[in-house]
């Protein structure tokens, strides 16, 4: 089988940067929103890397990018997968270290001569972020099945520019047969968007799914009173009740353990005035769960408590559940193979559920999927401060190659 | 002495019906802002229902107008006091009640021909409500010394009317000689505006004071995450630190016992997105207690458990106190004639506390003063629904006539 393909530390960084400097912004991120001319400068870049490394290049009908290197034997292909599409201002690594750590590893095997039973297919997926054509993920998207392509292709910009022509306009639109198919894995390198691995002081996390979310929005009725002439006990204060019912998610959440999140972002008090005890107030809840089951039992729990508090304060409450996105658990094998190969590289690599979607989650709808999280410095991302040490992007780079391997052998 | 003056039933309520038809709403309320036409009018009649009750009226620099009846001996004034403006779409009897009360008081003297020792004045205040003048109560402010004439004088409404210039238009400018002297005792009978007597059954209420009133502007800043990758347990979340804040303030002012009260009625949090755990939280507080010392521990208390809080969840806090209104505790030997005859008139006439402001404050500043209450139905004010029992009407203005005759005679 020849030498054993290994990182390059130094090639793998140089590109990092080099790609970084396509759309880079002054404080060291990088605004490379999807379709536009940066975002057409890193895919000519990547185009030329690719055909470089004796990959086939090819363009889906939702400009997504698929390059293929052959396998030895008539199998799916394994895939990885990830973006080079930014947010405004954003990371140089959100969405890049995924592309350019799959180069890397296509680059490897091409260094050590060697020829994978499968085929490996490297992905760069159109509009991840969906800053600049809502969704998110809309590439994945169409190419999973989840999205109408014609629906996509008819999103609008904020300058009213269709998603169709900006793909047009940079020379991206291809032909619906280059859509990758699901293959025997799909993999996704990413820095972890959170602060778990940094809090733990771990290098790699094994990602076992993306957490189930549902958004529900409250009204809640009570009675508008002078601040002064209003006894306490006679009052019906809205946005109390509302600060009750954030508590109880806060606990509901916590108590529920990791990976359960809940949150309330949004809040609005009515008349919203000093000395105007609050008649009425508007919020979110935002709960996560990973697990169908999982997920129905919290928001039944909540909504329970959130109604028992309400009672109690003889206010009304209202709860619209206005939008669901299930929990996807990654496939067990390829979760396995990751979190082996992942010991092997850092002994401590611990295993950690998705709180925000990747295009993972629609590869996962497909087909067996997975995803590695690289630790980010305080958890910061879709900022200009977002980081990730190198010995961490390359330990993360090592076992994604390290996992291509093994699951081409199994 | 001749026949004991007693209120006339039908007069005071035809007179109530009178004046309600100046400005009135289409549901059953009044709309008679500070110096429009509708209070020219209500100002007119008072005039004329004065000088036929045999009293001779002044009107002052801020056009406050005070109608004197002689008494037998040369002693301070008894006066009675309160306003004919009105809020937008407000009730019928909140300001108006107290002027129409001392009215009767004063036909009813006049009808059984009793002549007082002490004169007696009957004082229409200007601009009470601040709806189209800000601040409010600005005529008794300026006649009591609490406020610069010529500053009243510029006051702009939001059509851009001086003050002034709405004196001069409806032809209410007066001379500062006339400004009503502190007399012996200040009465003001007005609806409760709060609840607190319909919820114990009672008709009339005897007022302590005026509660001090401290406004504070808090700033919480946590750290603002995405609502997927964030764990509970390392979130700095802004609005779940004032959640907890706003359940302290209401515990706070619950142990605290009545008549002490604590509102947050603004609150925004920062960026405001359901899937952003917020950042920063902007809220007021306001607290209110019946004495200085009281109103300062409450805010030290306050401001020392709110920084527990912080500091326990990480997140910072100022607080910035920007308004203070002291306490206004009343006369000793007013308040206690008005319970002595509340009593003989509602024998479970209750004490208790004015949490919102009156004319009252700024004349016991100046000299004794005190209030009594009716009760107001579902403690509604400010809105049309507004409403007072005809018979709580009469027993109010009972007590004041009693409470007139009771200090006329000692």
């Amino acid at each position: 089988m020849g030498p054993r393909p290994t990182v390059d530390r130094e090639r793998l960084l140089h590109t990092i940067a080099e790609y970084a400097s396509i759309g880079a912004t002054a404080n060291g991120g990088v605004t490379r929103l999807a379709l536009s001319q940066e975002d057409r400068a890193a895919r000519d870049r990547f185009a030329d890397d690719v055909a470089a490394a004796g990959m086939v290049l090819r363009v889906d009908d939702i400009g997504n990018m698929v390059a293929r290197r052959a396998g030895a034997e008539d199998l799916p292909s394994i895939q990885i997968g990830s973006h080079l599409d930014s947010v405004r201002r954003g990371g140089r690594l959100d969405g890049s270290l995924g592309v350019i750590g799959g180069l890397e590893v296509v680059r490897a095997l091409q260094e050590a001569g060697r020829t994978t039973r499968h085929p490996v297919e490297l992905i760069n997926w159109t509009n991840e972020e969906g800053v600049r054509f809502e969704p998110a993920m809309l590439g994945s998207g169409v190419a999973c099945g989840v999205f109408d392509r014609s629906w996509a292709i008819d999103r609008i910009d904020r300058d009213g520019v269709r998603l169709g022509d900006a793909l047009d306009g940079i020379g991206y639109r291809g032909e619906e047969a280059n859509r990758p198919a699901p293959g025997t894995a799909y993999l996704e390198l990413h820095i972890e968007q959170g602060p778990v691995l940094d809090d733990a002081g771990i290098a790699v996390g094994v990602v076992e799914g993306i957490l189930g979310i549902t958004w529900m929005n409250l009204v809640i009725e009570g009675q508008a009173d002078h601040a002064g002439p209003s006894p306490m006990t006679l009052r019906r204060d809205a946005l109390a009740a509302a600060a009750e019912i954030i508590g109880m998610v806060e606990a509901l959440a916590i108590e529920s353990g990791p990976p359960v999140v809940g949150t309330v972002g949004r809040l609005a008090p009515d008349p919203g005035m000093v000395n105007v005890v609050p008649g009425r107030v508007e919020m979110s809840v935002d709960l996560r769960h990973r697990t169908h089951d999982g997920l129905e039992t919290l928001v039944s729990e909540f909504a329970s408590r959130a109604h028992a508090i309400a009672d109690r304060r003889r206010v009304g409450l209202t709860i619209d559940r206005f939008w669901t996105s299930e929990p996807t658990p990654f496939d067990d094998r390829v979760v396995t193979t990751v979190a082996r190969v992942a010991k092997g590289i850092c002994p401590d690599a611990m295993h950690l559920w998705s709180g925000a979607g990747h295009d993972a989650k629609y590869a996962a709808d497909a087909g067996p999927a997975g995803m590695i999280f690289v630790r980010s410095r305080g958890g910061l991302s879709h900022c200009e401060a977002e980081h990730s040490d190198d010995g961490d992007i390359v330990a993360g780079v090592a076992t994604l190659l390290e996992t291509v391997l093994e699951l081409d052998a199994s």
